[in-house]
């Protein structure tokens, strides 16, 4: 009788043993990682700048960021290569005429290119403020810390140059040492807060889209000082947006041939996918399809080879969906009818353009006439301008952005009837 | 050692047995019913129009089929109510000024109502050919066999009323005996052919969308016996069918106020689902959500009270999707933006009509130029018709409708600015 007794005695020790030290296991799972008590090879400091020093603990994440600059694959209708955006359509040139723009406007390349690209686009003169480096390197989230964006935005881009070290990298979007997502962007904190969100309440999977909207935003420039903003005060949709800056009454640049006052848009792929994409309403994050989870071995991480999903697509979308082949079809045949449609309603504007510098010309022309025909141009080229800014063919939000560009053709439309009307 | 040989043996016999069985099984299997040697309780004669007799060896089908003459439910688009469109949206008043559709359009009922709603429609009168009742009775396969369509189509609508004793029913889409899915229009079967293709080599999958084209398609009466014609020489597209009538010179009316000759869309469910829409391309027939398979007990049987999937989203949606609320609100968010840009498409044709109409009363107007406002006028109001006359607010094919709808919006504004550029 006594082995059996002793017996029991020990398995139970051992049972209760292995939940102890599995329940520390979970425990310590669900710890940032210092507190995981898993040494980090190297101390990184707050809004460490080089990403080298994080790719010591980090070296997968940093191997693959190191791929962004040189995956400078074209795809259809964008990727990574830095073509001429006027070459593939010198609509352009007319449209963003009397604006930096029409100087040189190319496809933008990897993370990694971002600052030698900046500093060498025709766009940056001696008037340049340095609000152009906002989204360009991992030096940001120190400087913003230090002297704050309102002292950033106000020098000038020759000025910060010496202090842009490094491309985007590891401190635009994580905090040292936690690893965590975080809004490094004041601009974004701005936005966020203006609309009543507190991002430390978000969770890991919503943090996986907003750390995107760093970056990849609508903005303008307020005032003498260039301060970054994110026109998001209405809210994120497109008319919104609008709505925005028609209050704050700000204006880009007069179109030298309609005169109109006119908005550039920047890329708003974040307002574009969270404004109740197919996708996004799924619980999909940016992350998911940009930055999907790969393996070195047994480890699982995140790709930060950022690049069109259509690039990597078994993985990109293979998570979600079993046939690739088929969804990747679905996604050329959105962007087809997108690209299609956009170009007709450059198309528009170019003859709404053309309409009212002929009415503005003519004498005797209803000037109350012509006012209203220059606000429809800014509005239609206001609502195109985000769509063809946007990265993504509109695959982003395909509904969404058809009927964007439907309402900037509409307008456009009526831009150029009001000046044909305008002429006695 | 003799007892375990017998064993062997037997076995052997046994397996044997049970493997031919199991062949027999599945050979009876993929046999239509009467080879399957289960006898029907009723012999069905061939184009037999009585439901009723069908149904007693199908009572489940039979059954459901009966439900589409109570299902009277409207959904925020569409349903099977009888509600007036015309009151629901009084521009269809001026956009089918001078055409029948202009005196009584309903939303349409379920398909045992077919019959009663045609021959109290107002648009019926005494000159309306027997061709209305193509798409409306069980009676027409059996009478096309009979008197082939041309004689058919030839006679007065009043004139064909005696022969119509059923509404919509079992010999419209099936075989008598073998049950299977059947072409029974001869003008599908003729539009078919015109494309090449022979519906007896379809899969049964796709029959179940091609039965449904017996009637839900765009459609023309030809001539003066008003012969019943689909547009699909050139393609089923919405460009391929405008083409065709475009070559064909075929006219439906001119319209009162802008004097173009205008076309009337029926409900081309059949080509906007089928124009590479995400669901067809994914292999879904029309059967797989307005019909989906449903179960009496241990019967599986496809739900002949055929009606909107929203009203029956579990089952419709749910056998493939998995999260059905997700997917009703898709859904419902893409039927809103489709109606917004469908009624904005409205306004703008109207605005077209009356410019023209201002235009024609001006003296010395450029008659070249109000014609081709005209031609205009004709294109865009095909375009929206087509999608507006279309069963799913444009559900069936969102980015194909919405750019359909542009195209129709953008030809729109061409006409109201040629017809101001005409005016001297």
């Amino acid at each position: 009788m006594k082995r059996p007794i002793l017996i029991y005695v020990l398995t139970g020790i051992i049972v209760i043993l292995a939940a102890g030290i599995v329940g520390i296991l979970i425990f310590m799972k669900n710890q940032p990682l210092p507190e995981r008590g898993i040494a980090p090879i190297v101390e990184v400091a707050p809004r460490e700048p080089d990403s080298a020093i994080w790719g010591t603990n980090f070296p997968n994440q940093y191997a693959s960021l190191q791929q962004t600059y040189d995956n400078n694959t074209r795809t259809t209708y964008g990727g990574s290569e830095d073509y001429s955006k006027l070459e593939a359509d010198p609509r352009l040139l007319t449209l963003f005429a009397g604006y930096p723009f029409s100087l040189e406007y190319n496809e933008e390349r990897g993370h990694l290119r971002s600052l030698e690209d900046v500093e060498s686009i025709a766009r940056v003169n001696e008037t340049t403020h340095a609000t152009c480096y906002s989204c360009k390197s991992s030096n940001n989230p120190g400087l913003w810390d230090e002297m704050g964006m309102q002292a950033y935005d106000a020098m000038l881009f020759s000025e910060m140059t010496p202090n842009m070290e490094n491309p985007i990298g590891c401190a635009n979007c994580h905090e040292a040492g936690s690893m965590r997502l975080v809004v490094t962007n004041p601009a974004l904190q701005n936005a966020l807060e203006a609309q009543g969100l507190d991002w430390t309440t978000f969770t890991r999977q919503e943090m996986r889209t907003v750390v995107c909207g760093n970056c990849h935003v609508e903005y303008y420039f307020e005032g003498e000082d260039k301060l970054l903003i994110f026109p998001w005060a209405n809210g994120t949709r497109v008319e919104e947006i609008y709505a925005y800056y028609t209050e704050e009454d700000f204006t880009d640049w007069t179109h030298p041939e309609s005169g109109a006052p006119l908005l550039k848009a920047q890329h708003p792929e974040f307002e574009i996918f969270t404004g109740d994409s197919t996708h996004y309403a799924a619980g999909v994050a940016c992350a998911d399809c940009h930055m999907p989870y790969t393996r070195d071995g047994a480890a699982k991480y995140s790709d930060h080879n950022v690049r069109s999903p259509l690039l990597n697509a078994e993985a990109a979308c293979g998570t979600c969906h079993t046939d690739v082949d088929y969804v990747t079809t679905r996604v050329a045949m959105i962007q087809s009818q997108v690209y299609t449609t956009l170009i007709n309603t450059e198309d528009t504007i170019l003859a709404a353009i053309t309409a009212i510098k002929t009415a503005s010309e003519t004498a005797g022309v209803d000037e109350a006439m012509l006012t209203q025909a220059r606000q429809l141009h800014r509005e239609a080229q206001m609502y195109w301008d985000l769509i063809a800014a946007e990265n993504s063919m509109g695959f982003h939000n395909p509904e969404y952005v058809l009927t964007t560009l439907y309402h900037a053709t509409d307008v456009a439309h009526q831009a150029q009837l009001l000046a044909l009307q305008a002429i006695p």
